[in-house]
């Protein structure tokens, strides 16, 4: 996949990409989408969300540190979403914790037309209707078949479905895409996560098709990552130099893809 | 200007710099109020931000993630600052992008003595009645003369006024100041709009003249990042550095100034 | 004390740590229980307070930037994380600077078991019925023994305090601790306070004695906070080098521990 050019429509286009998301890595949401060129704009006042969305190029939503109340934005900002025709990106944080989260999430999904939706396992499998619980927000081994709960709940939902851990899953039903990049040190350190959400929609922000744009977003991240991590000499200066390898990352960066297209 | 004197007066007063602002980078905006050497408070209850205004010696209102809500606390810790005169510091963040932020701005700047008014260049010529837009929370060209925006609205508000970009302009009308420290990369992270301003009301804090307040801060700021630019690989390590330089700016940082006083 | 076997058990068991905490460190209160080995999860809503604690370890309570609705959270949580009998730990951040500080403080107190209260000298001076006042959320000198007000505020809530500072007091009125870890560092950044309460809560969350597990979890981070010193270049750098060094850990760190035990 030629993921570099994507890349560049991000920098040569800086798309605004808003975002109503938590309380805890809201810098790392915004900082991520700076460094690979996008514009980011965190606003979540339901007097201001539809406006916001309106101006933008796509909408992030996370539900990490989720109220009524913030749902009550998010699902407005989604419909001004649909309505202009930018993509909506749904990262499922928690569900499978508590009934609050999974129940927001399916009010969400259902409220709206939500474009991609993103998590790690127990996550997706939660919403994909599977009896699994999540570890605060870290994801539980659900022992089954993964690539099945995504392509189920991509057709539920008729969406894109992200997958994250060791490899990343992404499938609209259609195409599938595994993704082999990345390194164990994004899970020692708080935000990784949630920062790919963010990539993905930035790059959803810029390329029609959405399993493509969020491989090729989530390969690029994560090459990022490997190059951060053979600098660093723990997760803080990791995180340090993650910011610095996004910011640099060049036509060279994409021959480090590691993106596998799977048939059905 | 002396500004390393202001600066030294800062680290021996510890002044108590009370914000209300944003959840994206109020981390950042009490760091850097630390590591200049006073002490940040970041409260924002309706039923406290006046007794804490109240022991302040400046106050920062930053409207980034306003909601109407958080908006009525400013306007209570803004008139209880304006009770004791202690400065009061305005970023209209986003002004120009939402109507939400234009009109919360003006009920602000109506409600309150604002000493201080700051933004970039679409958001000050929002503010000072132009029809002009932000692209979210970052600038667009508004193909106007700067300076005489900056002028207009000092004096209306009759404030001291702040653009910042390439080139920061600070007046209150009588004085105006140029100041052409910096660099690019300041643009490539979240937060350095936002740190200058809590740096300014910093300043503020220990220097009654407030335009060359706002000009000896931002100045030394900017000073701190050249020198975090030439040692930084990136976004990432540049604004680790910047908290570095910044906590060891001296007096030999002060022969780095580009500080322009230009005459009406 | 054999500090270096209970953050083997942190890192083994990867105890869930809930925190209702501010929002100006809590990305750092969360990613230091990360590098530590454990689960942080923030979640402040009402409707799921009470069954997040409920799969938590231990509750970390912080009010830097409360409102009273937060504090009802924070109640909901307390009184489920009791039921469970998990520890909780109550940050009591700023009391002595205003009102609202004191009084949710004492509610907090008054209507659920918490279990370790921490503070600087100042704000626990406060929280014990001293007449003092804290500046902002640093502390201020008391001017009295604060072992005694250490062990007073501990006889009457009958829990474990911790003293924060130059040195640390550690009391459960049976037994005290001093720890003589750290460097001055950490008081040049934002967020080490918070931190240290979170790295108590996630110690609480794996050994009974919570005096013990708060000395110990103490002296680690205080430990990983003089390697990191030693490698910084300013407050920037070191904050970065906190977590490598707090992640990379190890028996032989132990050996680095100041502990005394003090006897009544």
């Amino acid at each position: 996949m030629e993921i570099y050019k994507m890349l560049e429509k991000v920098r040569t286009q800086k798309p605004i990409i808003h975002h109503l998301t938590n309380w805890v890595t809201i810098y790392d949401c915004a900082n991520i989408v700076k460094v690979l060129g996008g514009s980011p704009v965190m606003a979540h006042a339901k007097e201001e969300v539809e406006s916001m969305a309106a101006i933008a190029s796509a909408l992030v939503l996370n539900i990490g540190t989720l109220t009524p109340e913030f749902v009550e934005s998010m699902k407005l900002a989604a419909k001004s979403a649909n309505k202009k025709g930018i993509p909506v990106v749904l990262d499922v944080c928690g569900a499978g914790a508590t009934a609050l989260r999974d129940n927001k999430c399916f009010e969400l999904l259902d409220s709206a037309k939500i474009d991609i939706i993103k998590g790690n396992s127990s996550e997706i499998a939660r919403i994909a209707g599977e009896n699994v619980s999540t570890k605060g927000v870290d994801a539980t081994d659900v022992g089954k078949d993964l690539m099945k709960i995504a392509f189920s709940l991509a057709s539920k939902r008729s969406c894109t479905v992200v997958i994250t851990g060791k490899e990343d899953i992404v499938t609209d039903k259609e195409k599938t895409y595994i993704i082999k990049n990345g390194t164990d040190m994004m899970a020692n350190i708080v935000g990784t996560g949630c920062m790919a959400t963010s990539v993905i929609g930035t790059f959803s922000a810029v390329h029609e098709n959405l399993a493509q744009a969020a491989a090729a977003g989530l390969s690029l991240f994560e090459i990022a990552a490997e190059q951060a991590h053979t600098e660093s000499t723990g997760p803080g200066s990791f995180k340090e130099k993650l910011f610095d390898k996004v910011f640099l990352l060049d036509e060279k960066s994409e021959k480090m893809q590691k993106i596998e297209r799977t048939v059905k």
